[in-house]
């Protein structure tokens, strides 16, 4: 990036990295942002096409993993195509991001058996409208964390749609706004009341979500949790843990009359026994 | 990382980041290989707890996303329960790593509507066997990217798996041996063909494996189709391009007699020009 004859950046890109620009290259601004009058993705390649044969080094310069819904894959195809040579640097997509600032495994063993990244798109981009939607949704099966980015303005559909492919309604779930930031928030919820969750915590755009068991293991959601808010989660069928399993149907019997719910996740049988750790210091703040 | 008292390795940390530990750190090698007597997950617990509560700063360097079947979840909630406090950086996971490698998007706009992992796990570490497997690929729709970390043992198996499901036995595969790293190598094919493609090409771990339309896109997957070895790839079921399907026709007219295979994946009608511009030169290669 310091040997960048110009440099076409997005939004968000925060002021440490655009400080690395060298001072002499021209820098256009090619940012876009949901609901608001944008550049659209045919001028931001004309602009690319147009440096790169007026100039030696151009740089396209987008926060996150630029191949994780981030049109890398477009805009390099639309210069190959047109014989200039392209090098692609890998990024740290959003979900790694905030998986990482809230403490939080993506794949935690024995609880998530893969990860699943979609796009949800913003509510009013008739740009953004037109990629993949929460209809891809009915690929995410129930032990996997799913991911999705953009998806603020179809939250109620996203929670209808995992609901009626039968994720338990208090499966953790996680909305951050602006991630990693320093004007990051975030919202712990389950994922019945995620939308409304979201909605009084009045959350915009850029937020990422992230629904599965993986959350309860966030530092975060056992706060949440221990505020008595807690909730019964399925893990993997027939997969329990026979002490785990134990010890939450003693909780259970102690709480429910009182209209409290508990939070917990199966550990399978073979797994090591961290989960029931976690498990036996979140159940014992509510005891 | 430069403060750092106690560093705890795993395999395959490139030499430029060893390199930035500070020299009065001590360095503890904890790095586990697939097949080969190795250190366990407890033992490395227990080291970190044991650095952890010995020195101010302890520093456990992973590969790629600690957060995607790295670990990190489980060591962050085994030192949390024990009072340790954690902050995880993350990291670019070997998908994205790869991806910007070989110059594919992992979410190619109009070829793929979202982006799964899952872990394959290793032949013959017992330790790794009992995570997730290629049970969990039941999740994978037909439009979405699939990577499969780990999953060179079960390459067969995940064939298998994929054409029951319906995948098109020439979607596009890519298996890559040491990514990003000095000695990578990549092995382009279908996913009919690749496990054999794999044996033949000696593949080892650690080799990441990437399945889906959207390995069309790579530059190595084009040079690999104008050998001759093409094939015919099924989009999303009613979003071809008109234009697309009959460039495609014509020039399954054209080869089919002479036992030749066209690759193509079907550009949304709503998508850019862009994978058409693709398919045109990938064609013309061939006619």
């Amino acid at each position: 990036m310091q040997q960048a004859d110009v440099v076409l950046l997005d939004r968000l890109i925060p002021p440490a990295i655009v400080e690395l620009i060298s001072p002499r290259a021209r820098r256009i601004y090619v940012g876009k942002q949901g609901g608001c009058p944008s550049i659209s993705q045919a001028a931001i390649n004309d602009h690319l096409l147009d440096a790169a044969r007026r100039v030696g080094c151009v740089v396209r310069l987008k926060g996150g993993d630029p191949l994780v819904f981030g049109r890398a894959g477009e805009e390099a195809a639309f210069l190959r195509a047109r014989d200039v040579a392209v090098r692609i640097v890998p990024g740290v997509t959003a979900a790694s991001g905030v998986a990482a600032d809230m403490g939080l495994s993506l794949t935690h063993r024995g609880v998530a058996g893969g990860l699943s990244f979609v796009a949800g798109h913003g509510r009013t981009d008739a740009d953004e409208a037109v990629g993949p939607s929460v209809d891809t949704l009915a690929s995410s099966s129930h032990p996997d964390t799913l991911v999705v980015y953009m998806g603020l303005g179809k939250l109620p559909a996203l929670r209808e749609r995992l609901l009626a492919q039968g994720r338990a309604p208090c499966t953790p779930a996680l909305a951050v706004e602006q991630g990693t930031t320093a004007r990051q928030r975030a919202v712990f919820s389950t994922l019945e009341q995620l939308p409304e969750a979201v909605a009084a915590a009045r959350l915009r755009s850029p937020t990422l979500l992230v629904v599965g068991a993986v959350v309860g293991s966030a530092p975060g959601w056992a706060r949440r949790s221990s505020q008595g808010d807690l909730c019964i989660l399925e893990g993997p069928q027939g997969r329990g843990s026979d002490e785990v399993e134990r010890a939450v149907e003693e909780l259970l019997q102690g709480r429910l009359d009182e209209g409290g719910r508990l939070a917990w996740s199966r550990a399978k049988e073979d797994a090591t026994d961290m989960l029931f750790v976690e498990h036996e210091r979140k159940l014992a703040s509510v005891a």
